[in-house]
């Protein structure tokens, strides 16, 4: 004699056990969020030149950062912005540098590429709470990537610490005194929040210029018609390589690494390893809005672009 | 005492459940394919010549394109084919080009690597079935890109809408004398079709020269035992960087993106960004069926090949 | 009248049921290791010069190699190693060239980016068990590529056949008597094992110099306090590209591709496309550990990175 209740009531049971597992398969533990998440105020970088000897005080620090609007990062920082201040001196000085480490939890530490050091001696660990002073020159022009160098060095660098030095060439470029307008773009890569397995797989969420995908399109560069523009360039990664690209114009010379003898010419793109530099430049005659971006279009489409507005007065008008 | 008859129809009733699960655990949607796959025949492009000015009407169209044997692609295209046709001018010229959009559904539009203008003026969408004309100067020598600029521009490129534009210097390549044969190899890359998704993943199914895997291998490229042969290279992409090689040469000359003073010696590989173009030439003193590739292997793999074949009339004698 | 006892017996079958399915839902079928896994021991190379004809003999073969720690992997490869014995010759040498095919199993052959010769005459399949010879020039300084050409040549390369062979200049290169150590140190990635999907798809388990992760980790390279070091350097791939950086180090000297006419100077970072070489020199003026990297540092992750250890006297005084 078949029991049809029975068979009811089990079946609908096993439906609610199986239901619960199809919409949640794997049981998931939330962590408990006991600890606040750090956010410290963004302390100002200290740089005094005496001589050709140039103090430089910086900060690690950890620092909620908008990377999209409205889309928060809670980024290791230099300096509460990501990227870190951008650090300009001339070749031949000195640097008398110190990094304070206010993150309470991890070591920093920094590598500057623009100096010929022993990184075991003067690109170490400064522990939480502490701070370390180091010397060194920079002897070489060019456009370079400073980062945190603790390991792992790619969840630091993925988690914002990086910023540009600028190193001017001693007798400057031949094409200084045509040079107009100046700015400085840093391509990086933002990844899911501090997951080292997004950071390993290299598949970012955004790829930005200096930090975010819209403040160099809600605020554009600006320049007058006729104008010779020069970008200082790095794309600091951390993983990808970068095809820089201004839409409307020819950099009609290029400094590969910004050394003043790396020169290109009539370039329409210039290839960029992961840390590597350029010192790039053209003319605009015509008035209009000119977007720069990586011409690896699923990275532009990801936010790595930016838009030169060109005016008759060089002012913006804005939309 | 144990029903089994009962517990047996239970576990079966629930295999049967679960089998069902396991077999297709989403329920998939089918999308009504209302509409027909628009597929325009390609209208040929005119250029003519008036003194230094070059008048270049191009036609933005929707056509079938084959990118594998018996593959299509329903591409967004210039004058229905992908690359677009290769276009040739002088350094210094003027070119007064008009663009007819003849896709009823959507805008497209010209930015041309090879011009220096403002791209909010020049570079502007075309609404469906409407025209646009645009003058501007080629100044700088190359080896340039020009593709659709509409915004998604990602979208525009992978769908098809690119090619060259060659800019010849005014005082020529110093190698001029010495080339035999020239050819014109655009790299691109194909993802599934119209899935921008697959666009912004950037792992594309098929990588190609000339728009497919097959005929620059079935036809090969031809040459004369002792010629020195000169390619003109761009990589279009629109995601991927290229590491251009010829099996069996070495490129004694190479002029970064076609410039004539951007001379490198020597190469095994040329890295071309994306929208990175080359002028590369070599000589071939054997008889034989030499591979062109990018030597990213996997790109190889998915179609990225042409083949020299050097004889001793320079005729093809077949396979 | 409910049975609970017959309720509860259901009710812990499918619980096993299901736990069953969760922890292994696909069944897996293991495949029959029937054939014993081929380790054949690493031959030795030939290389012999009579005047300027240097005669080589090389071994395809295959042999476990130990990419990491503990993990090995069932490589192709020349000579039991991977990469292959680096080959050194002068610019002008005649190579008379002799591979011997020891695996039973698959035919491999030998393409050298040194020289300029008919791939479909002289880099043709070697039989398994069999042997080939051919002769060419090696006419352009540099450092090269060589790898297996056989189809599918990027299962061969991805397998383990490739190497490296040093042209050198016929006037040597500008900087030669400066010079105080080189080291030669071949980028390249491994896949999981025999696994064509995982090489098409280009996302690699490790990524690796001259190999594995550990050696030049566990055995720095070494230089003394002063020196001038230089790098003989390839990307051999085989997909991706490399961004080459020494931590603390700045690349007074760069050759692209190995040519002495390729100069760049002052690079923090040098871009490498897949099977590109160069020449970079540098100087260690502080005794300490450089790290040595590729700056896409999802790769260096991988393990593609290297100590310079450097010294008052140039030797390792250990750790």
């Amino acid at each position: 004699m078949f029991n049809w209740k029975l068979y009811i009531v089990v079946l609908i049971g096993f439906a609610i056990i199986l239901s619960g597992f199809y919409i949640n398969p794997i049981p998931i533990i939330e962590e408990d969020p006991v600890l606040e998440t750090l956010n410290q105020p963004p302390v100002e970088p200290v740089i005094v030149r005496e001589g050709n000897i140039v103090k430089i005080e910086m900060t690690a620090q950890v620092t909620n950062v908008e990377i999209s609007t409205g889309v928060f990062y809670n980024a290791w920082t230099f300096n509460g912005t990501v990227p870190g201040p951008i650090i300009r001196v001339k070749e031949g000085d000195t640097l008398q540098f110190t990094l304070n480490n206010i993150d309470p939890n991890m070591s920093h530490s920094m590598d500057f590429h623009a100096v010929q050091t022993s990184p075991s001696k003067n690109f170490v660990d400064i522990m939480p709470l502490e701070h370390g002073s180091f010397t060194y020159s920079a002897n070489m022009p060019g456009v370079f990537m400073y980062h945190c160098g603790t390991d792992p060095v790619l969840e630091h660098i993925a988690n914002g610490m990086y910023g540009v030095i600028i190193v001017e060439p001693k007798d400057g470029y031949p094409t200084d005194n045509e040079v107009d307008r100046e700015y400085t773009i840093v391509q990086s890569e933002w990844y899911a929040e501090h997951d080292f397995d997004a950071f390993l797989d290299g598949s970012p969420e955004y790829v930005v210029f200096n930090g975010n995908d819209f403040t160099l399109k809600e605020h554009p560069l600006l320049a007058k018609v006729g104008d010779r523009v020069r970008l200082y360039v790095n794309n600091v990664g951390p993983n990808k390589v970068s095809s820089f690209h201004i839409v409307g114009a020819i950099m009609d010379r290029v400094y590969i690494d910004g050394n003043p003898k790396n020169m290109l010419y009539g370039l329409q793109t210039v290839m960029l390893p992961a840390s590597g530099g350029a010192v790039v430049e053209f003319v605009v005659n015509e008035a209009g809005d000119y977007p720069i971006v990586t011409h690896q279009f699923n990275d532009a489409s990801k936010g790595a672009g930016a838009v030169l507005r060109v005016t008759a007065d060089g002012l913006d008008t804005g939309d």
